[in-house]
């Protein structure tokens, strides 16, 4: 019988592949029942704060933190290849044209990104890729808006130079180190969609270039669970903590979901938010004006205890999505440049994933089961 | 020990998920042991002679055959959608001053492929994206080579057309008949990889353009199985029947490989392969040159009965490489252009699977094992 039953369950329609385990991987661990996340190898509170946003790509990729030495040749090499081809600009004037959102005009110009590329390995495409999507990003973002693209500038860090090309102004030492924070953050995340995506890509030993369209592609999906705008705008509309409760009341009262709290993975507190929480608190203050912050502190104090009294034992918490919109707010990015930019992010672990599935040598290949009819007979045309 | 076994089993690591059912589908199915493919309730042999690209197309996404009233309006729309938007032009002939290879250009310009679509559903974009990709694959063609690309023309079907765009000149009705035959014969297979990659794509309701590219990025590694060039150049080499079994037994003495035979899946004869070798049969005898009909079916004979004799119990056949690359050599078809006219086809099929996912309403999302450190601790630059 048991071998009836492990054929069963090889065999049993996975919707979703929930529960199946489909990579190993070391590039993280995500412990939704301890509310844990560890980025190759550390604890995400202990990596988020300190690194550059290059150091934690370099970690992902090659698992250990890089030298002096090879982190200053690694920043020149992707500052080297910041640049986009002129292909891919005039491509992007294009897409500007009809004014396509930015998840769109990325993925369109990211499939373009390496047109000027010639015969470079998965690391060297792997730096191009890093280097390139965020200036696509920035370029897309100021044609949207009428302006010229920013020259990227070399002597500035990935995270710094990305504000840079948005703004046209050199940012503030706080802002940069609440941008590090954040792409370290949503640097990796298990088998996401998107990762998931990248993986069966390239397991086919297609391109890396492939493999991150793919990735894009998925995360532009609205169930991918990148929506961090609606978050904030709950916290404008409440405008003032004295009118929180009674907001957030009348909301649970409908039968609404407040957005940014829950999650599908994390049953506590998501290790992400308090990260991005502390982040923001030392940009808020760093710039003179908390209001905001601490407008977003006592509505989330609130939200979760109303979220205890109206849903009692979901134990319902403060997602990433909250701080994420307060983090980004707070630098200055519009709501549309939020997935985006968490894309500049997680372009580091889709590579790194690439590179993990690349050396398994494996195709992605699962079954499906055939629910249609059989012999059926051709009729003709005029006797349909 | 049940439940125990069942758990282990539930969370075992599945690499490449082989076994796992990850979709119901009523587009195909495919029976390695009986060497059967269904083809939306149609044994392949039934449907794939007999209709025309447009029809399969539209039995695959509708579930029946096109009346002939269906069958005109789909026909015109696909028609309608046919040429390509100047921006993706422009991107083509930029792609093709670098020479990039075909797969990779229709990659790229499929990302772009509908920037003047408006406010398309899904069943608007499909008919887009299927009238498109041919048009792509064409016109890059024709850069690729010098020559500007040849305007669609409505009154051609989708298969006449497309070798009309290639060539410039109006296909014979055997060629076109040819063509329509290998588009049926490869327009679904089960979850292949780029078919999953789609449907993990579409899953995050993403859309429906996002994972055709995803999945084109997937067709292009040479793990998907689409390599039937190599499978002629054999016959091309033996040039004369009488060299065919010295040169064969050689080759597998040397203990090479014979492109063209054995399949991953199908154990027994590869039911595409017949079906493409009678198609190929009637175009040559069109044609009014049998040489290099008769010399594969000679050399697919002696290869088989020599595979028999060095790799006892395999059964190894021929599979669907073979008589693909003696079709679409007979078609005119460069060898470059084997796999973007595999893409022709096998888009039908990605958007069938894109329209089932979505139906769903579900995520794909497996879980990955964590196998790297815990617990690292941060070492600052001048300390490593």
């Amino acid at each position: 019988m048991s071998t009836t039953q492990t054929a069963q369950t090889t065999d049993a329609f996975k919707p979703g592949l929930e529960g199946v385990i489909a990579a190993e991987t070391r590039l993280s661990s995500v412990d939704g029942q301890k509310g844990e996340l560890i980025i190759a190898g550390f604890p995400l509170e202990e990596l988020a704060a300190h690194a550059t946003f290059e150091e934690t790509a370099y970690l992902l990729w090659y698992d250990h933190l890089p030298t002096a030495a090879e982190l200053e040749r690694f920043r020149a090499e992707l500052a080297g290849y910041r640049a986009l081809p002129a292909a891919t600009l005039t491509l992007l004037e294009q897409v500007a044209q009809v004014r396509r959102p930015a998840m769109d005009a990325l993925r369109i110009a990211a499939g373009a990104m390496d047109l000027d590329a010639r015969d470079l390995d998965d690391h060297g495409l792997a730096r191009l890729a890093l280097a390139r999507i965020p200036t696509i990003v920035a370029a897309y973002w100021r044609l949207l808006h009428g302006q010229a693209p920013v020259e990227p500038d070399p002597e500035l860090g990935h995270a710094a130079n990305y504000l840079y090309m948005l703004e046209g102004a050199r940012p503030t030492p706080a802002k940069v180190r609440g941008l590090e924070t954040y792409l370290n953050t949503v640097s990796d995340h298990g088998l996401n969609a998107s990762t998931f995506a990248a993986r069966v890509i390239i397991a086919t030993q297609s391109d890396l270039v492939s493999a991150l369209v793919g990735a894009i592609g998925a995360l532009k999906g609205p169930l991918h669970g990148g929506a961090p705008g609606p978050a904030l705008d709950m916290v404008f509309e409440i405008g003032d903590v004295s009118r929180a409760e009674s907001y957030l009341r009348e909301k649970l009262e409908r039968g609404e979901r407040l957005m940014g709290f829950g999650h599908r993975v994390y049953k506590v507190r998501d290790p992400r938010a308090e990260v991005l929480a502390r982040a923001a608190e030392v940009m808020y203050r760093d710039g003179g004006d908390m209001a905001l912050y601490n407008l977003a502190r006592e509505v989330e104090k609130i939200a979760v205890a109303l979220l205890a009294e109206y849903k009692p034992g979901r134990n319902l918490q403060t997602n990433v999505e909250f701080y994420t919109a307060l983090l980004l707010h707070g630098l200055g990015l519009d709501t549309d440049l939020f997935t985006p930019t968490f894309a500049v992010g997680r372009t580091a672990g889709w590579i790194g994933h690439c590179f993990e599935q690349r050396a398994t040598g494996r195709l992605i290949r699962p079954d499906s089961r055939y629910i249609g009819e059989r012999n059926r007979r051709w009729v003709p045309l005029e006797q349909r």
